[in-house]
């Protein structure tokens, strides 16, 4: 069967790459993945996937960072006059792009795949060296590019759907596919998770072409050291006044910006693991003799655990409260997104590491059972949930030679990756939804790091 | 005579207003009055007097805070489709848009009136209750509009400057007309000095519609404790870097922008006069998550010396090259602007306060000898120069009703003040050029303070 | 008569010296001059003074910068130990060392003169170059030092006292004493006036010797532009931690007190006048492994008006608490002194210029009418309560060489000064107690500058 | 054999404990401990131990923080008072406090045994409850005191010598006594080390009374993530000025040092592992209202590794830099202590864990292979030199009840602990010198991890 499942996927290929292609050539940023979004739910729906969508798939009051309302709606018209179906667009009024497809195939163990289709804010490259430019499927969308890889996430993620949905009588269980709006700026995963995403999972994946395994040919099992972190802007209201002629008039915004944005940065350190603290913008000031009376920054605090993280973003909103009285001005924190720290449940990254190896895609040398992220991704919130109600997760990532790092505008992957990729997931699902699987155990102590 | 005066000036008043709201139709920032200037030289050409344009009448090398190529050469091409002689325009080419016109009548003094042409960079009201805006003569230019009543300076000049002209029997000596652009941010007086607009002035004078004469009818002769200033904008360049996985990669130009603000503002004071500095603006960092690799920082020190804004803005520059070795970045500072202090000579203050009174329009309660200035003007630079020279220089302001303050979207002015101002400008040059005047003398010791 | 003066002056010069040396010997620091203040009401007394001391010479409650009781207990027990009367040391309890002496005369105008008697917190130098240790007159006192002619001061007043109790037939009016303990840190001042020592009183003078006045021979009759001050002493207190262990745990003080030391310097100034905010010491911290749990900070703000510097003072209180929050470390702001603007009656300068004409050692050409104070005296307090109730004052500098600058260890002046001082203090009282005087008016309205 | 040790330990518990109480009736801060290192010194010279002492144990341009010539020599006085051999200390001088003392039983390995000194620079308490002030040997220097358990430590490592001593035939290698000086501060091991007191070394065993494992009865047999870290002084020199009258005349340390202490705290930390950065103690200013001229910060970097450390402290240097450069004032940085990261060899650490179980007095519950360091002691420097080379070495901890934190004022622990501590010392020596041994291998690699 195994060796069916490879010609399976293999003839599906280029349809793989064709909606890779498709997804590349109208990326949307997050919140905003209307059209990709209704590809999703009609591509699920037509191949008998119960869909979720709208308020069924997420709680409006846990997003974070959504755009202005009038932003949304040009996006909506956008995806509209980009071929989506208005109807389903309409369902998710309000930046609510999240999908749920679920098939049932008996009783069984529910196992969870997540995708994310968020494209990033940057002008993708017009050079002749860059594929998707020279081969005409760079992005139709000003500003914003798929540069990330998020748009062969979701088209791996249709294929497979499309070869499980094909497999009634070889699996037992429940297949769900969960598509997440908003992984850039960790903002979507919380919405869905409230919305019940994950209510029941016992196993849950997610994962990424490049990153670590950048390499073609590599595969990493499990990740651990998601980094928690919670992403927020921070406004500063002063009072504008004539810098020559009456600067006591005025309440300096800037200069309380500027003390928040060093007393940020020299926040006491937490001694029980590794925190970080980063003002990534600060834009103050009107004019150069006025005195300013207004400041935003856009920051990030980030932490080993989630209580670190905690520990760091409270710190940071008493900076921010004390800066703005320093110079009487208003202050305002908002939370523009937010995830907590996770790790792979050993046992699950153990599997997918045997199932790798049937893979002649994937160097046997280059198959690793973990890394270390280093960095934050939403997908830790879904998997921490599943791991806390007695579930495993893993997250793991497809090595794909790229042609720039991830989030430059000449980013591009190895579409040979794609195929596998596919192999791989519906391989893990199967093998998760034979009778008699018994290596995970809900009781099972989970302390695994990836170092060991 | 002095009737007559009134009914010339008066006869030309529907021309004067005309030609102020052609002006405030087409407002032109600081060194993009292609428009403007090439309507005044066209008009004093044709009025017989001597006119100095381009690399004549400027000194590039003194030109501060000059807008890039790309942009100077958009404005000329506005300019051209506006209506103005390409011919000119092309002899202005990089921002020379200064203009000196010069009429001789024998020998005599040399009497120098200085008007400024640039507009301010804000989007004018569209507003019913905004006059320009419902008789059609607001902004067509977007994002430039005269708030600060220099299309007002520049119509009462070219009004006085015909009337002048056809005095040729009334008048001995010179009268000087300087047109300067980028008073706005202290950037253009220099370039023209440099040149030699103010050599061999026994008499320098300029104004100003509205400030602190704010009500109609009121006339300030003289004005002192010009602060002198520098403008400065000061650059940060480090290097990016993933701010949760290798922040010791990058090198932090924001942290290195905000340590300078709070250092700048917390400068030592200079104990022999008052002093300011500010940093109006400060913009930094591409990225939430990313260490800022760049960070731009508009700012201004003032002095109530000109040795004291030197102590500030070279101390300023100190604290930006030290803030950036904190943080390992380059730094930069480039001066925008400069002008130093300046006082109007009593004598000539007193003189115009006699004239004032010889005008009806102006309320005798109103006339008032002096005020402080309490800001910057690079008049100051040339007045200064003047009287270094031994000669004579006021800055007088014409009351005015405004609908707004200065440099606001909804800014408009009485334009009755117009024709009194235009009645005033000549009478004084005619005064001055009358045979026997001895008020002045190049020896007097000038240390007149307006609030004695 | 004058003659009279000027011999009997002379005939007490030996005195005079002798009494400005025993001063000199036993310097004691505010608030502790309790031997000085001694001496002072003793003498008084003895020559027929209503003598006011302890709670009736000063509130207790408007005191700042008090030392501590057991500070003070151990100054009471020196003070007796150097020859005080125990009667009088004990009347004083808690640093009410202010003493006021008056005498009646008969109807008439009041006349005050205010001496101030603290010495400086300094060890006096031992050099041979020094002549007060070279005579053996150098402070016994360790730590502390006249080094800023307040011994002078006091030894002039006791002498004029003595010259004026033998004046009944000459005078009219009544002359009163203000001894003034704890001008350094402008602190005693408002506690003598709150307890009534200016009360009624037409007529206000202090003065100081050296000063602007530098030279001997120099005598200067007024002094504006003293600057209004407020004193302060911000302390921090947050909780110590391991800083390699649990800096988590800690809430760091030092880095409150950092913080505010430059956001205090950065203070936006006032657009009416000069100001100036200054950090003088700080000192945080207990060990260099530990987070800082405690951090005390010496500050000052000061005004060219009371307004000005109640501006500064309060803006300094906010950016205390504001960076307090930052670190969440409690805080506290203690005022330790405290005096407002002021500037001498310019009537009162000119009545003075006159006398000091009189007096055959000031040089002609050294007397001056007035100059700026640059600096702080809590004299103003006093002479300002004066003038607002109608009265006059002046500030005076006698003119003396010095050996180094004021609060210096080796600072000393020429003792030749002192006959003079005293001559010109009994002259003036003369002079304004003099019947028909008019050139007063308590409706006159001053607007004196000196530098006019 | 293993009982005889325990048995002759026994039997000197009276005399191990008098030692320790002598060490604790007279403690020396470090690079002063002249009595403590003449009596170590005299003894082991005495059993016959080959002595190393002052330039030839110590090469002096390796020292760190050493304090005064003056203080020095007062502290070279007070020991000989206090009895120590006034020869012993001589060839002391200038601190060189550190004792190298070696006996060879013929060939075999080389066994380092490591001890440190000093005391703690703080006032003993005097409470009853407090056992050494009850009992009579409570701290005679004043502002000194054995807090950390070093005497303990001293009296533990004379015992061991002693019993080793007199195991000429049971013994085949080397054994080297290093007594160490200023290990509070990091500040002695590195000149021990660059005199050679670890060359050739097979195996180095140092360790700690208290600390982890705290309660009497347990036993930690290894250390690892020794933290990396770097003291340093940074001071700032400026120029002092009247605030008032003058500021700009002055340079601002007391600004340079607050900026560069917020700054140092707002370092970009290190992608790859923990890191710190402190400033522990700010002393800046001299009085209230003079612009500062001086300001001193102690401070101190850390690390998880030495690299890291390396990246801290380079960059803490330019933040020093930056800020005096901000204010104009000049700069050092004096290095005052310096240890690198370490972490015990697991097979040593394992040797010992068996050992520990074969003494009666750790509870076998108690017995921990490892612990993290979580802070700096330069015991690593050494350790990570031997390691270096080939060798191995093993940082342990001996439980004992405490009475109060490491360094506080009433810190005392249970002797009870002692004589345990010695009898492990010698079992650890004579097993390391069995004939056979074969755990360790110069060549094996260590990546050892506690926590595993």
């Amino acid at each position: 069967m195994t060796c069916k499942i490879h010609e399976r996927v293999h003839a599906l290929e280029d349809r793989l790459i064709g909606l890779r292609r498709d997804f590349h050539l109208y990326p949307e940023a997050g919140f905003t993945e209307f059209r990709s979004a209704a590809i999703v739910a009609g591509t699920l729906e037509a191949l008998g996937y119960a869909v979720r969508l709208g308020p069924s798939a997420m709680d409006r009051s846990a997003m974070m960072g959504v755009p202005k309302k009038r932003e949304l709606e040009r996006r909506m018209e956008r995806a509209i006059r980009r071929g989506a179906d208005p109807g389903l667009v309409g369902r998710m009024r309000g930046g609510l792009t999240g999908i749920v497809g679920e098939m049932v195939f008996g009783t069984g163990p529910v196992v969870a795949l997540r995708f994310d289709m968020d494209a990033n804010e940057i002008d993708e490259s017009r050079d002749e060296e860059h594929r998707p430019a020279r081969e005409g499927f760079a992005s139709e969308n000003p500003g914003v590019m798929h540069a990330c890889g998020h748009d062969g996430h979701m088209a791996m993620g249709l294929i497979a759907a499309e070869l499980l949905a094909g497999m009634k009588n070889e699996l037992t269980g429940t297949v769900r596919f969960i598509y997440q709006p908003a992984e850039e700026g960790v903002r979507g995963a919380a919405a869905m998770a409230a919305a019940g995403a994950v209510s029941g999972v016992d196993y849950i994946l997610g994962g990424h072409i490049g990153f670590k395994a950048v390499r073609s040919g590599g595969f990493i099992c499990g990740t651990d050291r998601f980094l928690a972190t919670t992403k927020f802007d921070a406004t500063f209201t002063g009072v504008a006044a004539h810098a020559g002629a009456a600067p006591h008039e005025g309440r300096n915004a800037l200069l309380a910006s500027a003390a928040a944005a060093l007393n940020l940065h020299a926040l006491p350190r937490h001694g029980k693991g590794d925190s970080r603290v980063t003002v990534g913008t600060l834009t103050a000031g009107e004019a150069r003799n006025v005195i300013p009376a207004r400041a935003v920054l856009k920051g990030e605090t980030r932490g080993e655990t989630s209580e670190i993280d905690r520990y760091m973003f409270d710190s940071a909103r008493e900076v921010v409260a004390g800066a703005a009285r320093m110079q009487g001005v208003d202050w305002a924190v908002e939370i523009t997104g937010k995830t907590g720290s996770g790790q792979s449940s050993p046992e699950l990254a153990g599997k997918l590491k045997e199932i790798a190896g049937t893979i002649g895609y994937f160097n046997p040398d280059d198959i690793a059972l973990g890394t270390h992220m280093g960095g934050s991704e939403d997908f830790s919130h879904m998997m921490t949930l599943v791991q806390d109600e007695g579930g495993l997760g893993t997250y793991f990532m497809i090595g794909s030679d790229i042609t720039a790092g991830h989030h430059k505008a000449s980013f591009d992957f190895d579409e040979t990756c794609l195929a596998p990729g596919v192999e791989m997931i519906v391989k893990v699902v199967m093998e998760l939804m034979k009778e008699g699987i018994n290596f995970s155990s809900k009781n099972s102590e989970s302390d695994f790091q990836i170092d060991q």
